[in-house]
Formats: C-alpha cells, sequence, structure tokens
C-alpha cells in the first residue's frame, strides 16, 4: 500500500468503473458494483485490491494470488484462480496504469504565485498555473495553464512553456521553448550554451551559441539531465521523448518522436535521431551520425558510425549485435584456449 | 596547512590529547604536555606537527620526515627518525581521520530558520537546526535535531530527517525518509518518479511511482546524484553506503550496508546489491540483477549478470577479474601477431 | 536568424567594422561602409550577411552560397562566387567567433543585487556586479567586478571569486578561488567534499577534506558537472580549461592549461593532467595518474596507467590508438572465423 503521507488515494473504484477505465466490460456474473480499495502486486493483493500480470515469468505467483481483480491477456485467462474477476485486455500493463493513475492521480494543484517566487512583472502566467517558493520566472516568460513550476526552478527571460507542464525542483530553463504535458525533473538543465569554441594552443575561443532547445509535446526530461542549446539552429527533442535522469544531449541534436534515452546516456554534437531509437543506459554516441528510426544502440555502445532504421547494435566500438555477442564468445574462447600455457 | 578563510582550527591539542583520540598510550618518555599546532603529510609537516603513515610506499618520506608526531603501524615504527615521537595503530589512516576530525571539526551549526527560506507552518523542525537561507521545506515535512538544510535546498512534503543530517546547497528532496547522519552533497536529487512506462509506438504512458526512497542511517549521498523512489516497493539505501557524485540509482534498487558506489556509476530498476559491495567509477549494472555480499566490480564494467558473494568482476560485459585480465592480454597478442602482415 | 526574443543583434555592422575584427583589410574594390545586417550559415545566408567556410567538406555549398561577405582561408578564395566578398584569415572559424560576438554579444549586466537574494552583511561584492533572484551569498565572500551571479545560485562563505565570471542559475560553489572570466553552468557543484574515507566492515570513516578547488582564469565549467575540493592539498583547475556537462572531477585532480574534456569525463582522485590534454566524452581515468601535456584520450577510454606527452589511447583498458584499432579489427575478424563452424 502507497505510504498515505506521500499519495492520496482516489479509491476506493467500483468494478464498473475499472472496466470502464481499461475500455472493456465487467465479467458477467460479476457484480459491477463490487468495491476495490487499492491497487496491489499480485503477491500481496488482497480480495478488494486490483493486481495485473504482465510477464508469464510471474504465472506461479498469479495463480496463487489472492487479488479479487486482475487484469490479463486473454492468453493467461484460464490460468486464473477461481475466485479471482479478470479484466482481459491487449496490453494489461498500459491498462494498469491507466487504474493506477486513476487510484493516485498527481496532487491537485494549488494555483498562485508564491510570496517568496520572483516573477518578473512582464512575463505570463496562465490560469491555474503554481508558482512555487523561491522559484524565479525572468521578464517575457511566457508559462501556459495549468503549470507546476517547483520550488527554486529559474525560468529564464522568454522562455516559452505550454500547458500542464510540471518543472520540478531547482531545474533551470533558458532559451527554450517547450509544448504541452511536458515534465522537467528536479536538476534538470535545458538551455544553456552548448560546448562550443575554437580549440587553440593560444587559448580556446568560444563561438556564441545562438540557437535553442524546442522541446515538443508530451516529452520526459530526467533529474539532473543537461540540454544544450543549438549553435545557429535548434536542438530539438522530438514529441513523447522519454529521457532518463543525468543525460547529455550537445548542441544542434535532434530527437525524432518518441525516443527512449536510459540513465547516463551521452549524445555529442549535431547527431540526429529517427523516431522510437531506444539507447541503453550509459551509451555514448558520437557528433554528426545519423540514426535511423526504430534502431536500438545497447546499454554501454560507443556508437562512431550511422546506424540504419531498425538496426540493434551493442559493444564499444558498436557493431551489430550478433556480431556483437560472436566477438564475446571469440574473446572468451580465445582467452581460455590460451590460459594454461599459452602466456609466451 | 589548511586555508583558514575555509578551515578553523581546534588545535593545538597535546600529546596526551592525541593518544586519547587515538586510544592508545602516549609514548613513555614524552612529555604528555607537549603541544601540537596542526596536521599535515609527511613531507610538509613541521616539529609541532602531526602525520601519519599508511603505506609503506612512503617509508622513504618517513624516514626523512620532521613530524614531532606520527601515526604508524608497529610494523614500520623501527624506521621512524630519532626525533619523532610515534603512536602505534593497527589501522594508521582511520586514527589519523579522527584526529584530523579534532583538529578540524565541522563548524559549529548556527540554529534557526533563515528569514529567506519558506518552512511550512505543518513542517516539524527539531531543536538544534539550521535551514539556510532560499531552503524551502513542504507541509508536514519532519526535519530532525541539529541538521543544516542548506542555502535553497527544497525538502518536500512529508518528507522525514533523521537527526545530524546535512542536505547541501541546491539538493532536493521528495517521498523519501531519511535515517540519522545521513549527508546529501549540493544538488543531489531524491525521490523524484523513477522512469517507469509502458513503451508504445501510439505513445509511452508513465506508470505511478507508488513507492519511496529510504535512507538508512550513516549514509553519503555525492553532489548531483540522483536517486529514483520505487515504483510498489522503495528504493533501500542501506546504513552507512558511500555514493560519490553524479551516481544514478533507479527505481526500486536496494543497496544493502556499507556498499560504495563510486562516481558516474548507474544502477539500472530493481537490482539488488548484498553488504559491503564495491563498484569502480563509470560501473553499470543492467536491473533485476542480485550482486552478492563483498562483489567487487571494476571501473567501467558493464554487468548483465548475477554475481556470486565476493566475486571480482571486470570488462563489459563483465567477466570474473582474472578472465578479463586474460582476454585483455589474448587480444593484444592477437593483435600484434596479425599486425605485420595479417590483413587478409 | 537567431531567435530575437533571446539574442539582440548589435548590428548592422560595415564591411570596415568587421575587417577591423577580423584584423585585415577590406577587399581592396569594396565598400568599406557597405553594410551587412547579420551573420548566418554558407546554405542560408544573403547578400547582407557574414559567413564563413572552415572544412573543406563544404565547399560545394560554399560555391553556391549567397552570403555577401565570408571568412575564408587563403587556400580556397579562389573558389568563391563572383559576387562574395572575401577576408582571408589563417583561422576562419576563430575569426567568425570574434565577428560573431560582436553581432550577438553578452547581454549587458545589470548591476545590483536583487532584493531576493540574499548577501551576508560580510560579503564584499565588486562594481558592475549583478546578483540575481534567490542568489545566497555567504560572510566573508568576495566577488569581483562585472560578475553576474545567477538566480538561485549559491556561494559559500569566503569564497572568492575574481572579475567578469558569470556563475549560472542554481550552481554552488564552496571552498574555492575562481579566477577571472571564469563561466560556470548551471547546476555545476565545485568545492564540496570529496570521496574520502576509511573503508572498514565496522563502518566507512569520513577523513575531514581540509584543502580548496583552485580555478585559475578563463575556465568553463559545465552544467551539472562536479568538482571535488583537495584532501590537504587542492583541487586545481588550469587556466583556459574547457570543461563539458556532467563531468566528475576528484579531490586533489590537477589540470594543466587548456585541457579540453567532453560530456560525462570522470577523473579520479590526484591524477594529474599536463597542459592541453584532450578527453573524449565518457572517459575514465583512475586514481594517481599522470597525464603528459599534449595526450589525447579517446572517447569512452578507461585509462589505468600514465600516458606519455603527445601519446593518444583509446579503448577500455586503454591502449595506443593505433593498437586499440588493430584490435578492433582482430576480433572483428576472430568473430567472423569461428561463426560457421567454429562454435566447438
Amino acid at each position: 500500500m502507497p505510504d498515505s503521507r506521500f499519495f492520496s488515494s482516489a479509491g476506493p473504484f467500483s468494478l464498473a468503473d475499472i472496466a470502464a477505465i481499461a475500455g472493456v466490460a465487467p465479467p458477467e456474473a460479476a457484480d459491477p458494483g463490487r468495491s476495490f480499495a487499492d491497487i496491489a502486486p499480485l503477491d500481496q493483493a488482497e480480495a478488494n485490491h486490483v493486481s495485473f500480470l504482465d510477464n508469464r515469468k510471474y504465472l506461479p505467483v498469479f495463480e496463487k494470488s489472492k487479488a479479487g481483480l486482475c487484469i490479463v491477456h486473454p492468453d493467461v485467462a484460464e490460468r486464473a484462480p477461481a475466485s479471482m474477476l479478470l479484466l482481459q485486455v491487449d496490453k494489461p500493463y498500459r491498462v494498469y496504469a491507466r487504474i493506477a493513475a486513476a487510484f493516485y492521480p498527481p496532487r491537485p494543484i494549488a494555483p498562485g504565485i508564491s510570496p517568496s517566487a520572483s516573477v518578473d512583472a512582464s512575463a505570463k502566467i496562465g490560469g491555474g498555473t503554481c508558482v512555487e517558493a523561491g522559484a524565479v520566472v525572468g521578464a517575457g516568460a511566457e508559462i501556459g495553464e495549468r503549470c507546476v513550476i517547483g520550488p527554486n526552478a529559474v525560468i529564464g527571460p522568454s522562455v516559452v512553456i505550454g500547458n500542464d507542464c510540471r518543472i520540478d525542483a531547482g531545474a533551470s530553463l533558458s532559451h527554450c521553448i517547450l509544448g504541452s504535458r511536458v515534465i522537467v525533473y528536479p536538476g534538470a538543465r535545458i538551455g544553456q550554451d552548448g560546448f562550443g569554441f575554437h580549440p587553440d594552443p593560444e587559448g580556446h575561443l568560444r563561438v556564441p551559441q545562438l540557437g535553442r532547445v524546442v522541446v515538443q509535446d508530451d516529452v520526459e526530461i530526467g533529474a539532473n539531465t543537461t540540454i544544450d542549446r543549438g549553435t545557429n539552429a535548434d536542438t530539438v527533442i522530438g514529441a513523447g521523448c522519454m529521457i532518463d535522469n543525468l543525460v547529455q544531449i550537445a548542441h544542434n541534436v535532434e530527437l525524432g518522436r518518441g525516443c527512449v534515452l536510459a540513465a547516463q546516456v551521452g549524445i555529442s554534437g549535431s547527431t540526429k535521431l529517427g523516431d522510437y531509437v531506444f539507447i541503453g543506459g550509459q551509451g555514448g554516441l558520437t557528433g554528426h551520425l545519423t540514426i535511423g528510426t526504430g534502431a536500438r544502440i545497447g546499454a554501454q555502445s560507443g556508437v562512431m558510425r550511422d546506424i540504419a532504421p531498425g538496426e540493434t547494435v551493442g559493444g564499444s566500438p558498436a557493431v551489430p549485435v550478433v556480431q556483437f555477442h560472436r566477438q564475446t564468445t571469440a574473446i572468451a574462447k580465445l582467452a581460455k584456449k590460451r590460459a594454461p600455457s599459452g602466456d609466451r
């Protein structure tokens, strides 16, 4: 059960309510008014809880679960305990996410500007938006409706933020344009000058960075992640991208729609990603590359060449994943062969 | 000599005082009232300074040192210069740390709440605690005694902090419970939602993150490190863990007691570490792994499988360290063999 | 064209003005009073724009560009379109950087202390300096002339900052001395205690960190980068170093002049770099190493031994770059050879 100090339940919900969220009819024999108090994992759930099964690995747990209601794929329905009600759907985890969000919606926003916030007189703040304690909003900034600007966050001059955005504690934005429903986690840094200079023994000389960061709708940017603005063109984060913590995105990088970057990924300047590119944790990409739509780049990979659409790569330097596994196997065998007496 | 602008000496201390801190008797022939003004490295120490020898590599420096008093292991005592007094102990570095802390204790806390801090009326602040300028403490938060909440730090609603904790400048905490004597360095981010969503071309859908971060006693969390809260269960940091800067700890990770994570380590979701696990800088662990007590994971390792207790691994993908060194040697030889004419 | 919400042009400039910035005479046949309104990339430039060519790869674009004035190397001058005026210089990109900076100078500083900043009465603030909203300046701190202390930045007690420095939003400094013309990007953490403790199953014991961070003139420190202070000696960042985002620099590290560290680099304790060392993104160095002047360390390298001056290394563990490429090739061949039937 979520700690009630941090999470407020909007439950209970009736079976009919939950089925409606899931987009399916309630089980025929069941009482549509039956009440469910909470959500819970399969192994902890009781008769008045909603649970889900998304991974066949957990079938044994499922078969013994006491959950009163479970979200499942039709393929596993016949394995359910007799006492369990089922809502059968194609994507159980996705449906569960919607039900969990119904039980535990985000805290309601308390609109208004904290007396300890510093909001420039020329800034525009939309209706229903909350600017929390210590936040700073610069001259000419425009913030949409129903946003939360977290404690001690900094919104630079002329920054534009759409509707229903959340900028968390201590994050800072400058020289950027955000769409709607964007979440910027604590301490993320967006829009500062990129790493652009003329290197020279007589002294490196900074080149003015005159572009912006454009963040499209429905993007999440993780805690302490950094996204530099472009040099002449913009750095662009496509709609629906999910960016984890401590990620580095350099100047002029462009991400297509729905890309997923795990923690500590680094992308060097001017590299362009297509849509739905996945990059595992600590993966690194050099500059000026083109990564095709649907490419998958393994954790800790070091990508130094263009990647074709749909290709999966691993290793440093990165190679197609089948080759990477062959290399790993070949090295292991080579080392074994040499181990007994091969040390000449 | 430490810069007196930043560090205030509580010295001088007498030989008797220092011996008492070390937990040993002063040398018999010496005047227990003899005064020592400061601590210093062997090569810079004078007659009124305390120094230490912990590494036999520095024996030549030790033999020529002018330090008046030195903390040493009994094994090396006979190598000391004639004029040097010795305190012989089993763990010289550990004893030196205590003496250094006596000479240079933390600045005393000036209890009270800065007029520019924003502390919610429902928050509880323990006696002797200081809330510095610009800090924000949310509704229902509970902070223990003798804590320092640094400038512009943010303590979220309902967060609980034990006694004698230090939350440094610009750090932010939410959805977490901290024990006592915890240090959170500047810019660390604890308790934000983890990277949990249902990935789908129709749009990734966030899954509510309904757990917490639980940080046990005597933990240190480095600058700009990020620790996400759990999805259903908690993310747990065991007592006495030392976590360096820019480390990523994902949702539902559990660390046992006394783990040491060097800078830029990344641990993916739901991985569990036993006690006293050491991970070198930039090491990465994928999700859902079990790492045994006392395991050691080399710098830049990429761990993709469970690690047995006490095992030492290196490389990416990580293998037992002996095998890693064999692989490195085998590859070097292979490349040499092929270099002259092997490029067929 | 830069977005005028974020960037204010100081243009137009005359040909004579621009030639003066470039340090060359204007073309003989041209009107020195001819006006140029803006800068632009070759492919977007119009007749009243200044552009540049620095990379022969773009010669085809150059030959078709409509730019009225272009900064080029004499070697390519004869390839210019007939209508294009040229300023011929040895380092076109460097000269372009100066011209771009003339067109788009930094926003003028509005001197003064924001009413929402917290500046200790004993701090000294130089003439022409701006302390922005929510910034905190501790007791005894000394800030030079014409500096900008950004919103919610924290300058710790007794910190010294030279002239013409910029400390961006949310950054925090303690126990450090900065030279002049230093830029600290948002969220950077400078001067906190390093990762120094006596590891022991009975409990790790922190060792007081009694050194400082010394940052010389003309250094840039990237967003969310962390630099720990020294244990006894200082951590030193040499003049003119360029440090990208999310870099970790541990206690007692010393960087010579003009080093360039790309994003997510990590340098362990007490490692010393000479001058003009370049380290690629995500490169890692273990502790107590000596890296010679002019060494180049590839992206994602793992350096575990000293590097000679001028040497170039790659791989993890890092080896000379020629050997690294041989190894990569040898492994690829080995895997190919074994692939068909070699899986014994």
